[in-house]
């Protein structure tokens, strides 16, 4: 068979094979085949032709091909990649055969939010622990979790093995917050306070800005409008044919900080 | 000045200029130079070195530099860029000069929770309408809006303009939301359900999958302790030495599906 495992895990028993280090933006997309890997396998799939599998996950054929050569999988001509096989591959990489536990920071509306998020317990996560600096929610219980003080970090997360913090305090909290996780031994953090966290080599941050998505999609609506012609609408439209560029003259109350 | 505004916007009076197609990397980096710019500015800097820039928004000042290149902005020697101007240009490109209104279609937690987050407010969107399917929610008033039904989604988008969707429903519900949105004319849509969804040429759709930002995040956490030879702990820890690699057997009630 035309399938392996990725090249560091053939059998040296008890020790712990080095992973590849892949590129950024095919770790991103891994997640994203392991979904569709698992919805063609409650549907009774066994194999998947790449093409199939690249239309699930909403990439182009080429790419996946490419992405999960990197893992030491080619699929087998004709009859595609093991559906099984594959899902395992992929969960071996991720590091998704242990359940990691997960500390939230922050139980404003996000963090109730993500408390209850049932996609972290059915993909490999369990949030252990809440956090909060506001004494008026410590003790709250969300999802059957009891919210603790912020100070109780170090030994909560000695006790649960916490792998990943993720913050979902307001700005000006985020990197003290962050600065108190990394001295407790977390290496991973998921911030969606929308600031840039300064950690030391060897600490890995991902950030969700929800704003910022939409403001990429606010660029494609502009583009949209300009290549179409159709002048934009509102109250800033004539502004954009102001010579000199100072598009932004009166609609502060727009844009903001 | 060495600093121009981006090359279509020069005084053609009420004409909609043609914008760059600016790369979807550089797309996705503006709105950090734009909050970064914006703190500078509330802190009295009228000027900034790309290097100090690209420290605040956490990249590189080479590819800063590259960036702010494709609308035209170079900065000036011994200088910097101008903050003020640079704000314009940014946000002109980004289409962030007119507040664009967003619906938001689904208020269970994270709906809430999207639907109180104030930094879509301050960075220039306005949430103008919220939908539920679920008549038990409908008439709940969340931050001053009234959740309506998702059936008056054609009347209500009209009325107020809707550029932006968002999507805060489960899965099962996503692509028929989505098509109810496209049929109404949005065209750009902000998915946070797990599910890939298929909309026309033309309309935009961007995703948020919580889950899979931890799953990236323990790639990084199974690499490091790849790297430094520590064992994964857990009950999973020995499989990685099983030969023939079917490690996630046994250990299914950790990944699901």
């Amino acid at each position: 068979m035309s399938q392996h495992r990725h090249p560091g895990a053939s059998g040296h028993t008890g020790a712990v094979p080095a992973l590849p280090d892949l590129p950024e933006a095919t770790v991103a997309r891994l997640p994203e085949y392991l979904r569709a890997l698992h919805n063609l396998a409650e549907t009774g799939h066994d194999t998947v032709s790449s093409e199939a599998l690249a239309t699930a996950a909403g990439v182009n054929s080429a790419k996946l091909r490419k992405d999960l050569s990197h893992l030491g999988s080619y699929g087998t001509r004709g009859v595609g990649y093991d559906v099984a096989l594959l899902i395992d591959q992929i969960e071996y990489v991720l590091g998704l055969t242990q359940r990691r536990a997960v500390a939230l920071v922050g139980v404003g509306n996000l963090g109730h939010a993500l408390a209850g998020y049932a996609g972290f317990v059915s993909r490999g996560f369990r949030i252990a622990a809440l956090f909060d600096a506001d004494e008026s929610r410590v003790g709250e219980e969300i999802n059957g979790l009891v919210v603790r003080h912020i100070d109780d970090l170090a030994t909560i997360a000695a006790q649960e093995a916490i792998a990943i913090g993720v913050i979902a305090t307001p700005a000006p909290a985020a990197q003290s917050v962050a600065d108190r996780l990394v001295a407790v031994g977390v290496t991973s953090i998921l911030n969606f306070a929308p600031c840039v966290l300064s950690v030391p080599d060897g600490v890995d941050v991902r950030k969700v800005d929800l704003a910022i998505e939409l403001q990429i999609l606010s660029f494609h609506e502009h583009r949209k409008a300009s290549l179409t012609g159709i002048p934009a609408s509102g109250p800033a439209a004539g502004l954009t044919a102001l010579p000199g560029g100072l598009a932004a003259t009166g609609t502060q109350e727009a844009v903001g900080s």
